[in-house]
């Protein structure tokens, strides 16, 4: 196991744990209504949970769409309370490095991953696996920090002379690793560009299928004015693609 | 023609024809060589040139390849400067809006477009004809103003108080027009983000090929020092797509 593991820290898990989207689950992830439409149908079908974390995606293939999910994922921690809150014969969850990982061929039709790509060194070596995974007309769809979001030394908005806010981009073409403080200090996550991770899932034989720069709307904002900022720039990147062949759908 | 047609303005064009990619044709532009290398083989291929300009482009296929090329443009004045510059029966020059193009189905290739599409209001529809009129198996390729260059409503670098340099991104996720001083004031761009440019290619029923965020490298800032801005934001968006079917190449 060569990736880090800070979800096993006791300090980050006791921040992690207050998340909204860790508390209520799916329904508290803002872009989880735009990333579940990328889905293709699910029903009956075999799918595999990249980075599953505590579990809430697996069950709620399993139990809305009766899935057989493998979730996988590197926290123990996270992989022992998944277990505990799942009761499902349907779902197995098991412990992976994700730099590592084989994946039977044509095993799964639908490969999931939600905001686990950008911890993944071996990009490549793991879009591979997935795409060889897939059977034809089975589709890959993830999500990850938006480049634009990964991309700076320092992360944050700023207020111009005349009052204009901005988000300070710096070093977006400069691929590699940036070390954060979020909850604990010493995360690691990968900034890739967006032209990289189309690249990466078009050169292991996948085929885009559609692209959202996720943030809010601009209705979003006049409900929510406190999301102004967040127009500036886009939270997540979010992809799916298709494996060549028949459809499922 | 509802277009803009700004390229006809007489001090717009005072200051576009002192630009070095003017000056100096496609080696005065330094996207060019990996523009060029998302290119099919153009050997005895029909080629159309979406927004040719001077028929830089056009020539250079023409020449080298042997191509036969359709190049349009919207201003008259670089057409009849790509007329008089351009000495060959298999290059035609056309006055064209490519908000209302129509283009014979199947009778291209290759479709290319070097900064141009951002002047185009109605992106989908042209792309639709794009689709239509290229042969199973052809090539459009393309550059633009890269969404991250475009977004902001005042474009430019700024200094922190540390000395970190960034650019001031805002609007990213706001889409539309954005006018511009460019030799001239109110020079009208459309903004979209890389998402709608890659969802309107693969709804248009072409594949994504291949996709530059292009800005120098580490190695060209080495080379260069004052290129080191640029490692912040792309400059360009560059695209391939191939309309499904039998390969030419």
């Amino acid at each position: 196991m060569n990736a880090q593991n800070i979800y096993d820290d006791p300090d980050f898990q006791a921040g992690y744990v207050t998340l909204d989207r860790q508390v209520r689950g799916l329904d508290g992830a803002s872009e989880w209504p735009v990333l579940r439409s990328l889905l293709p149908d699910l029903e009956g079908r075999r799918v595999v949970d990249l980075g599953c974390g505590f579990g809430w995606f697996s069950r709620w293939a399993d139990e809305h769409h009766a899935a057989s999910v493998l979730g996988l994922d590197l926290s123990t921690k996270m992989l022992d309370r998944a277990r505990t809150d799942t009761a499902s014969a349907t779902v197995e969850y098991r412990r992976s490095d994700l730099d590592v990982l084989d994946l039977d061929p044509g095993s799964a039709e639908v490969v999931f991953s939600s905001l686990t790509l950008h911890y993944v060194q071996h990009l490549d070596r793991l879009l591979e696996t997935i795409a060889l995974s897939l059977t034809p007309g089975g589709s890959l769809v993830f999500s990850v920090e938006h480049p634009i979001l990964s991309a700076p030394s320092i992360q944050g908005f700023e207020t111009s002379a005349t009052g204009d806010r901005f988000w300070k981009l710096d070093n977006y073409l400069v691929e590699g690793e940036r070390v954060r403080t979020w909850f604990v200090d010493g995360v690691v996550k990968q900034h890739r560009t967006v032209a990289t991770y189309v690249n990466s899932v078009v050169g292991s034989g996948l085929t885009i299928e559609r692209l959202v720069e996720w943030g809010p709307t601009a209705v979003d904002v006049e409900v929510r004015p406190e999301l102004a900022d967040d127009l500036h720039r886009p939270w997540f990147l979010l992809l799916a693609a298709l494996k060549p062949g028949n459809q499922h759908r």
